[in-house]
């Protein structure tokens, strides 16, 4: 009888650890370092080592323990295979494989994004649904996508990378992908960030937002304060991104559609601007779908690593 | 021991109807007239009549029949409950419970751009791929999307209807959706005749397109030929559609696109426009993905009706 299981939801700078029961409760939670140097060699090896202790120290028999579930921020196929992960430093690597060798236990794999949009369906804000479309509005914006309770993996692991889906013309910056007009160049952080930034220079109107550092955080607390330069800013955010989000659940027709992120952490105001541009271009099976907030902030991860494991 | 299964894909002007082994050879097909009269009442109970005639007339024992699969133009659930369907005439309709109690045969149903998907996938243009994006262009522009070898029905059945997905501000015109700016308006054959007349009244160029009926078909045929004018339409058809296809494969990550309907039969000088607008906004993961174009036709419903019981 399986009573535990594990979920490791590894990132650039931290691995987030999560023992759960199979009900869903989270019962300890820790951070280990990820040290990316020699090609990103010693991650698997520390990973499985603290979940061996972790083991240890609270008595678990391997018997108890369903397997470990892993996040990985890039491709990653079905079988645990990733071909390469720019910021871990890993070329070709079997990680589940490697970390059933490591730990004894049964693995699973999935793309962070993707297992956090499985772990906020599971216990956040998409509870209780199972056609799900995650955003994740940070530094970039990613995606996760659930279909009938599972992760859309796609053919090369990119299922739900939608911070590269095309939404305007006309733009001369690149995209970090090398493309241009990119979503993530209007909708992330750095995005609002930048769409501040021209509003700013095309005119001297007075703001709220001159002479202070230019984030989205910023942004959104002057539109709070009334700043007029703010609201054409996030209107304009809101438009590509209502837009986009129409586009997806037209392809999709999910049951809801969640918001995370740091950039989430606006509020309800977020909504409000997104679905002002969603609703008129939703079709008409959509217009009335579900937008919720993220509950689970930087634990998504972990709960849908867990999840991954125990289906 | 199921040897075979029957496919019935119920259109507003005929149901088409085939029986196959459970290998997918066709052994028969044959088409019946549509009844729309009286909220399309006698629609199920014909085609349950014409599928147990075959059976006498072929002598097939219950025992040996897997099922019947069901097409239906409109929104379908897993369930085989279908709200409403205009040009079937039906209300709220137990499809599959219906036609199971005037057969005594399990049955299944799905939407029929859904089920063509499937069908491409068994026995078409997608044939040996699990993740598929079809698009067919006809009148309208319906879509299928095949996730690891099962159909997307979406939340409300209205998955892959991505015809309606916005892809243009400046229209007037309204699409039969209601909303304005459709891929609809601008990719089906209606699309293309639409904007071929766009085209020659904004100028005097000649072209062959004047003074004949400007059809989808007879711009092709005219672009085939050197047309100048026809060529730009094409060009902006490939643009929509292109861009509207790369967004597309940045959401779902398909392993093969496959483009079928009346459209298609211009052949792999469509695939190219498409294609030079494609590649640019594809996200990398996706920007080799292969064109196929769609190989069943008209059969394709029934080929996917059939894959659906056997699965």
């Amino acid at each position: 009888m399986k009573k535990y299981c594990f979920g490791a939801d590894i990132g650039g700078t931290t691995v987030k650890l999560g023992l759960f029961d199979t009900e869903g409760n989270i019962l300890d939670k820790w951070e280990i370092k990820t040290h990316t140097e020699n090609e990103g060699a010693a991650i698997l090896p520390d990973t499985a080592a603290a979940i061996l202790a972790k083991m240890e120290e609270r008595k678990l028999n391997p018997g108890e323990v369903a397997g470990i579930g892993v996040g990985v921020p890039g491709p990653v196929s079905i079988d645990g295979i990733v071909p390469h992960t720019a910021n871990l430093g890993w070329g070709y690597k079997e990680v589940t494989k490697e970390l059933t060798e490591r730990t004894g236990l049964p693995c699973k794999a999935g793309n962070d994004a993707n297992v956090a949009a499985l772990g906020e369906m599971w216990m956040g804000g998409a509870k209780g649904h199972k056609d799900v479309l995650l955003l994740t509005l940070g530094t970039g914006v990613g995606g996760g996508i659930i279909v009938d309770g599972k992760i859309l993996t796609g053919a090369h692991g990119a299922g739900g990378e939608i911070g590269h889906i095309h939404v305007e013309d006309q733009i001369e910056e690149h995209c970090g992908c090398g493309n241009q007009g990119c979503l993530e160049q209007f909708a992330s952080a750095t995005g609002i960030a930048r769409l501040a930034r021209v509003a700013l220079a095309e005119s001297d109107e007075p703001s709220l937002l001159r002479g202070e550092e230019v984030t989205a955080k910023a942004v959104f607390d002057a539109l709070k304060e009334g700043d007029e330069l703010a609201k054409r800013v996030v209107e304009r955010f809101g438009k590509y991104l209502g837009t986009a989000i129409s586009v997806m659940a037209g392809i999709l027709d999910p049951e809801v559609i969640v918001i995370g992120g740091g950039v989430s952490k606006a509020g309800w105001i977020l909504l409000d601007y997104i679905r002002k541009y969603y609703k008129p271009y939703a079709y008409k099976s959509s217009k009335e779908t579900e937008f919720a907030l993220a509950q689970l902030g930087n634990d998504a991860g972990i709960y849908g690593c867990a999840k991954l494991i125990l289906d």
